[in-house]
């Protein structure tokens, strides 16, 4: 089985150069460890674990591209996620303290920053203007949406002489990077594709927790209290907070088990009807019969085949239905044709999740991953990312990871919890409706 | 002038039981002070100051109602608001510990709460189970929406045998206080009517900030943060934040200049084209033009002017223009239709704001209004609210506050001061559009 | 009896230059109120009140010096307090975008800024590098205590050639800055000195609340809950804090009734003894038998008449004796000798409560300070400072301001309100020990 | 070498009752995983991994108990910890909920509540009283320090009838744990002793990271933070913070590169000098002499090597000198002598961080700890803790965590990036001094 995972790490050539780190235990290239991976994270059926050799993050003593003369780019797509700049920070400090390379590039609003229509400048980014950017959320560089054309994002690092490419992304970004690495491997470039998955729904695989994840948990617990105490606060009161999650609902239940006070949380893994009588609207019935109140969590990925599919947006994600609008008006007349008056409460913190700094310990993880980055593009590995496995910082190939989508097995301990926790039952599906 | 303003108390009879409360500065019934108001306060035209003499809260030393057979009760109507459990819990410890009053009751779900068809039950409050209530938001007690017939709500009050009715709630309940009042009035009953004003948007006369305004403006200008944040990280980033403020824009004016990066405040008192030379579509592209991003605040109630009216929902409000879909869908068709790629971030954190716990020195205030409340109610005053005017707590008639609403005057340093903090001009109409 | 108060503002000269403010409203010089004084605020009888005609803070039509040749200093002296930033910015923000002015100085590290043998540089404030300063708590500018020799002082003001200095800082602050002023006055120089109050105790007479007031009764609640957590948490567990108020209990006493878990509320106000039968060690006793856990705040200042005088600091504080360590000895002695074990965990939260940002309240509060500053330097207002009084911003004598301080009337239903809280009885003072 | 490393987990018995737990899979007790152990975690030298078999945790399909007839008792013992009342509710919640067990006690003050002599009652914990203390810091229990004879406990525990224990506790505790459990065996009682290890320093072998840890970096950080504002606040401003470490610097490091303004993290791993030419002093000079600001951060059992041993206290834990009063004042002398003003504030946040609530992620945490801890417990495991390692919840004996301290490796990359982001050196000793 795990012939299909090829973790080796691709190198631009060898690494002859000595490096120049003051660190007393550099990693080696050879320094894998074998890990037990549990199948649910790599999306294979849950029996026994997974056995691979993956490579452990770190400086190498010999490294591959000579600092003097290396110029780095960071680019960051995609939606904001708490700690980009974090990373950013790290990526920087480390190039310019430890390696002393002497030019690191900010690329202005993703991809877009190296296509000239779009006229955005190059920002130089120095220790001294990075110094305080973790202070604030969001991405000092800005991002956007959607695909650039490889070869002309190419030509853009060719004029500017960019050695080492990190990019900063989730899903569709890692893609990307695989695309730009085959360019540049075509034209025989000797540049260095560096990932940093980025994604607040946590949905990527073989990545145990996505930066910013805590963080977006800590705010979205705060979102669902302030639900909670909105039903609370009248009768046949229903608070109803829209949660991230286009895939996979991480972030939806690992709020729910925070805070403790969610009757419902759906997800995208867990399909449901709304009617008949094992349906959701009866299940919310009887809740409000027996307690008066009622607090629901919808990831926004959650209920999809109630709907019709919808084709793509500009970054290639499927446009999802409007689930909530949905729920909001099938609950509204569910109550009106039974009589009941409700008040219902709806909530959409996305926003407010996605761009506040990250917490400390986000913090710490974020530097740590800009930190491997640097020392996997100095040592001239490429077409790989960086990622947390099992508590140690790995090095794993594009491929593994753009596979498919991470997404929360519902038969596992964890989901089973999470169902404790609401007292929501296990399936909201019935034959007959 | 100040004829119109009658500011004398209106009491159930004289007070001749003697108090028990161990203060050392009883506060006399005719312990009045001249204050010169702000006209603008009071919703006059800008010019001088009117001089009203005023009572002081405070316990005074003779009380009209015999704490040992007094039987209080509270109500909370409305939405949500920080701080009105602090009030509810400040009652009850004055009216147990201070006055030994045996028995508080706590209505359930507003003005509903008096009326049998809703089969609300009624909870005792005591010093046990009101002692850490404050630390949660919303109301224990919780609140509905819309009037009742005072008549149904009398008899409620004779048949629990109720001697002092604190309502706490917005301008509604403040005519419902007096609809009660009148009520009980009319059938002889000695009953103490006690409002104790709560509004989230601080509309109120003769109050001067109305209690969980400073922890509302806290969580709004986290929420504009987060907008910021947003703008700036996306090309041609628009961040737009909604906030409570139906007839009045102080929440919005607020947390505009306690933020500092808000670029337009759009407020009620402030009338808006959206179109024309001098409109605020104009004013939106120039802005982007310039810095590539843009934050816009919107009371709720504002460009109402953009709407035809609409009726009004059962606690008699009118319903609002939804102004921010219109603004939404009027900024997309105009850069559409200029071909300039916008991305516009909406925020609508109202439910956030309204359910958080009260920082604290909204608790401190909270608590003496509570304390307040209860010395007036003892001392048989009724028809009265409990407000603080220049830094210092009053007693003021029902009637003062509820005949007009207070709006923010938009020829004031204070608004000079947010038009300045934001940049956009001063009036956004032209003649041509 | 107001014949004491003199309320005039001096005046550099005759204000000729027309104000090129976009304001509606100018407020002109002689705009007064008459306002009402709680005695109390001042020091005096708690009889009646006081009237005073008080000048209105605000833009005037008229101003004396020509804003293109006008060049301000800001210098900010003694210990953090929250908002100072927030002052600062908007001094820079109001003097650059509103009047014009084309430099604003900032004189580093206090006072110590002006007197050459120190060797601090001066910095150039601009509206660019203070635009995100009031996101981070202290003063960009940095401080020192104590005071510098007049002489010096106006030497370097003149050798800098500025028209007006802003001084922030407390009541040592605003002494200075009235023998600043005498100095200047003597040499004939036109040359306006504003005070700005900041004490973090709020001590200052005529001045309703400093800012940063609210946000350091925020953080020092905080605090508190802590100590009361640590004491529910052992057996017979006794929590302590220290908080600010070396002459006022203030914070003290504010942040007491906004958490209301405090048992004991220790302040220079209110003379206590240790011993004998109505001292503090017996009362506490009796509360830990009681519920086994108990929560004391001390202001620093408290108990000072247990001590012997010890002489003055360099910013001409008396030197306070250590009220808490005596505490901490004599309860540990106490408990010992009757042979009760007991857990006392002390919480020092002063840099902490120091040195956090402001809160949104307090900015606005900030905002307004430093702009009603910059009207009043322009208008050729000096020797005075910028205040909040009953709601109203209003520019007062130095003088008035620096006679004696503002305590904490323990006589009050403040006091009062601040005891039912906590239950501790009103005097901990026998005859016999 | 992995012989050393008995991992297999005592029962008391066969388990023959058919769990009714509502789960989909159940984890059998064979249901081991090889995990290949960073050796620096269970200190090893480091090098290579060492694999061990480890028992996951989780539910079992047979148990041992019948869980109508169990009696559960929970006990928390020494420091608060932010966390503890989310895994007392944990275990109630699942031991009511999914097991049905008729009752769980809560015994008060630790180990002194089996005590007969200290007469602290016993508590009943049930799903109603439980389910709001986790919104609190502390232990609802509360606790206290020290043994207790175990023959004592185990009389008790046959006097309560109790069936499984649960201790939530730091090293001493689970020596504690193992002693009643000796004692348990010797009188042939089936009684389960499991504990979950609570630790602030984060101390504990074979456990990644205890619960807490996470919430007390970010409250650690807090304070950091506020010592670099009061630093930058004074001329040659210095800012020392306290942090907890007795004898290893985690929170200390990791504070630090979260925060990234610490100068100097000074922790038990790692020896220092004071003085001479590579003395500490020697470094803080030069820095200030550089910058004009020092962060200076200090676990409490750093620099132990300056003092001689004192003996222990009541947990057996020895005695630490008070490293911060020396540094305080090695730091004065140093500076006098060199007639160079400096302006040291010191910040013990100890007890605002031990205190607080736990913020999201550890409540997750948290809740997984107690619900497999009454898993271990029902399944008739015994003298076992509860640990997660390489992100899987497992299952320990006791034996294996109490066996020595957990440290940080200062010879890893870990702490090189801690000195990377100090910029102090690695090494501050010197043959000289």
């Amino acid at each position: 089985m795990t012939a299909e995972y090829n973790t080796n790490i691709k190198m631009l050539g060898p690494a002859k150069v000595t490096s120049s780190l003051p660190l007393w235990r550099h990693t080696e290239n050879r320094d894998t460890v074998t890990m037990h991976l549990d199948p649910e994270m790599i999306g294979e059926p849950p029996n026994g674990t997974i056995p691979l050799e993956i490579e452990i993050a770190g400086p190498r003593s010999k490294i591959f591209f000579d600092p003097s003369k290396t110029k780095c780019a960071i680019v960051t797509c995609g939606g904001l996620c708490p700690g980009i700049n974090d990373v950013i920070r790290a990526i920087v400090m480390e190039a310019y303290h430890n390696y002393k390379v002497p030019s690191v590039l900010g690329i202005r609003y993703g991809l877009q920053g190296f296509i000239p229509k779009y006229g955005h400048p190059v920002v130089e980014l120095t220790p001294e203007n990075v110094s305080h950017i973790h202070e604030f959320g969001g991405t000092i560089l800005a991002a956007s949406r959607g695909p650039q054309p490889p070869e002309e994002i190419v030509d853009a690092m060719e004029r500017m002489n960019i050695s080492i490419l990190f990019m900063i992304g989730g899903d569709g970004t890692m893609k990307a990077a695989q695309a730009i690495e085959r360019e540049v491997d075509k034209r025989g470039n000797k540049m260095a594709i560096i990932g940093i998955p980025k994604t607040i729904d946590n949905d990527i695989h073989f990545v145990s927790k996505t930066f910013g994840f805590e963080t977006a948990v800590e705010k979205a617990a705060e979102a669902i209290r302030c639900a909670h105490t909105e039903a609370l606060g009248a009768p046949n009161g229903i608070g109803m907070v829209k949660l991230m999650g286009r895939e996979s609902g991480f972030i939806a239940a690992h709020a729910t088990i925070a805070l403790k006070e969610v009757n419902f949380v759906l997800i995208p893994e867990s399909k449901f009807q709304l009617h008949g009588p094992n349906g959701f609207l009866t299940h919310l019935e009887k809740r409000l019969e027996m307690r008066g109140h009622a607090v629901i969590v919808v990831a926004e990925g959650a209920g999809q085949e109630l709907f019709e599919r919808k084709g793509a947006d500009l970054s290639g994600n499927i446009i999802l239905g409007d689930v909530c609008s949905v729920l909001r008006q099938e609950i509204d007349q569910h109550f009106k044709k039974k009589n009941i008056d409700i008040t219902l409460k709806f909530i959409d913190p996305s926003y407010i999740i996605r761009s506040v700094p990250a917490n400390s310990n986000d913090r710490v993880y974020c530097g740590f991953l800009g930190q491997h980055a640097v020392h996997a593009g100095m040592a001239g590995k490429t077409s790989m990312l960086v990622s947390m496995l099992q508590d140690r910082y790995v090095y794993l190939p594009l491929s593994l990871a753009t596979e498919k989508r991470k997404t929360l097995n519902i038969n596992s301990n964890y989901w089973g919890s999470v169902l404790a926790s609401t007292g929501q039952p296990s399936v909201m599906l019935s034959t007959e409706s």
